[in-house]
């Protein structure tokens, strides 16, 4: 890890080109914003989008990023099992992963989770309100006890993941719903966490709560000084201890 | 465990004593309705109120018990610390633990948890919807993905409880919060649920949803045939292995 | 799920066709001896191996099996992906799946986990001893607080897995080791159990611990009467509720 | 939380002035090893022990203490429940606490757990050996994936705590034991860490990685910008929404 948090926000990059409704919120993209907010932080930010060779995700820039960030929505089926598998193998290695809002149909996010990431869904850009249920988790540091996006997508449980090794925040809708909107997991060294709101129609990445988690879970979702773990076989005979 | 499961159904029983409202919708007492629905289920159900000698729960009473469910709300300090500390000693023992409601407030829930049981509250009869969060638990067997509750007190978050074990249900509430209304621990060799409905002035304990909780939590919650722990100094010297 | 509990037993069945210090231990495969534990319990067991066709696992062969065990070693590549998506998707609908041993490599399982499931492993026949860490779980009903096995291979931490729900066993190892050996979680609507014992050399599946925490694993893992779970497109306008 | 973090050292402090064994080893008491290793990782460090006034943990000392650590054996009974219930107090606001081996009796960790903290032990001088299981925790940052202490008491299981909301350490001990070494849990607004070893007549806390585990889980259980946690009554008429 190097001493500044080096984060690559990812974003399929595709709404913005296409719908007018999107391009006014987000005119140079979502991921633009979030980068803007990241070295706000004191973090190196890069971008990559879909469209990009090897979708902006080489080698090179993976082994260069202590944080991913993934928002995509449209395109999912369009990015290569090959820079899956990669991001999957670098989160395994340790890499954070912050996968957002329609991220949860994601291939890297099911691909280490196991399940359908489905869950329901309605556009009537209703009220969400985010509690905290977990007060002293790092992400929710320097937040109010709950903040409310006025205009979201509501997303409705049963959000078919992993129960997550840690719940930090409960989202609240007009229309009736409850999620599980805050999610940590490990998998291998890696550190993922999953945040519902960012739907691309609403200006949700400039509201400054949701700036402040997400800058929360890159420090909290960043490599530290990961132990060194071998896998071998040992072979017989067995050694004498005592 | 005997093979008929023994439920022992306690209330603080006050309320219906002395609240009208109370008495119209539990007439002799919000125990007498959970064990006539225990009973229904095949189990055998007696139960305990605090005006009795020992509270009800004589150390016979509790040795003949697999699942206890607790109901208190106005009078939780007139409960003596003995019989707090019997009931947690036989919750180590591995007897369940099923607390209701105002329970979070209650002496052997507090000492269990380690934590203040603090919540937000408003009694306004508003409307709760309980969403499913882990469809494989026992204790949502034959339940729909949600159900209403069409009056109820509010609770919401933060509930100032450890995260639990499985979060099995989150209330949704007309006013704006949401709360971990089904929670399960284990401590020692015992299981705990939580279960957040039924304030007094509301049919709650009716509801056929409500029920079938509660009676999948009785099962959940009763003692298996339990390993047989032994705590021990094991003195020296090393015995030698291998 | 039917009343009686349906268990199909998958086993590779190679080892014990090529290796004549496996066909002593198991003249019959691993799978049989299983079968025949698993009827002893009152439950319906049928076997399925690697060389039938579809690997014993036709559809309707699944939709008849409550839960599925799974003992894989040397040929997991020749698994095909047609059946393990078959047996994972099952898994995410309620069937128990419990993974045995050298199953941590099986493509089904690291399919469900998303993580690598690498371990430490040493063949010296050593002493295991697998040691109780939660006595209230139902699938150490019934055994002693640790048993042992005279002689095992040896499986040793880190094993690549995300955190277990639910931690019921650990192992010692006389070579200095120590490993999760009974690791609970669920996917979707299904439950999983990893069982670490069960090298083909050695009479481990004899031994009367071991099939007791099996036969408990089976009823802990077998689906209940299951919520059913919609995912849905609420479409606009917001239904207004109170 | 100042910019440097706080840390309390709390010491029994009497084996060592009655015991030549112990003196020979911690001539000044654990807690001034304990100190002198946090200063070293640029701590504010101070020391309390049993036998000052309020146990020299005033009401002003624990304003000004980010994260408590606590070793006793002996005496447990001889802490006023005062002093038990200001700490608890302190740390269900958040601060945070790292009780020490044979601290898994002390009152304040009792308190917080709800549980007996019972194991098994045997002085026997052996080896043990602590395996990192979750290595993307910071508490385990800059370990090698297990250390050795060449002469310690063993603990084993079954060790009656909570299920532990992280488990980042297992030990494994000559003599045939396993014992969850290092946990983590939430309490309130607060963390604690139990870490296993440190027998008052060996060595344990001169050993760099002890060291390290306990700087790190002091960086780990610090209170961060913790939210501001209301807890009301909203009173009514339900405040309309939308």
């Amino acid at each position: 890890m190097s001493s500044t948090l080096r984060v690559t926000v990812w974003n399929e990059g595709r709404h913005e080109k296409t719908h007018e409704e999107v391009r006014r919120v987000y005119p140079h993209g979502i991921h633009t914003v979030l980068a803007e907010a990241f070295r706000g932080a004191g973090f190196e930010a890069r971008t990559a989008t879909l469209d990009e060779p090897e979708h902006g995700l080489t080698e090179k820039v993976l082994a260069e990023t202590d944080v991913l960030t993934w928002w995509g929505h449209m395109a999912h089926q369009d990015v290569s099992d090959e820079i899956v598998n990669r991001v999957a193998k670098r989160v395994l290695e340790g890499m954070g992963l912050i996968v957002l809002h329609s991220g949860h149909m994601s291939k890297p996010f099911l691909k280490l989770m196991g399940t359908t990431g489905a869950l329901k869904w309605r556009e009537a850009g209703e009220k969400e309100r985010l509690w905290v249920v977990d007060p002293s988790h790092p992400i929710v540091a320097g937040l109010p006890e709950y903040f409310e996006l006025p205009h979201e997508e509501m997303y409705g449980e049963f959000f078919d993941v992993p129960a997550p090794d840690q719940l930090v925040l409960v989202s609240w809708f007009q229309g009736g719903e409850v999620f599980r909107s805050g999610c940590c997991w490990n998998r291998g060294l890696g550190k993922i966490f999953y945040f519902r709101p960012g739907h691309e129609t609403f200006p949700t990445y400039y509201q400054k709560e949701v700036q402040q988690v997400l800058i929360n879970a890159v420090r909290w979702a960043a490599p530290g000084d990961l132990p060194k773990i071998t896998f071998w076989h040992k072979p017989e005979p067995l050694e004498k201890l005592g």
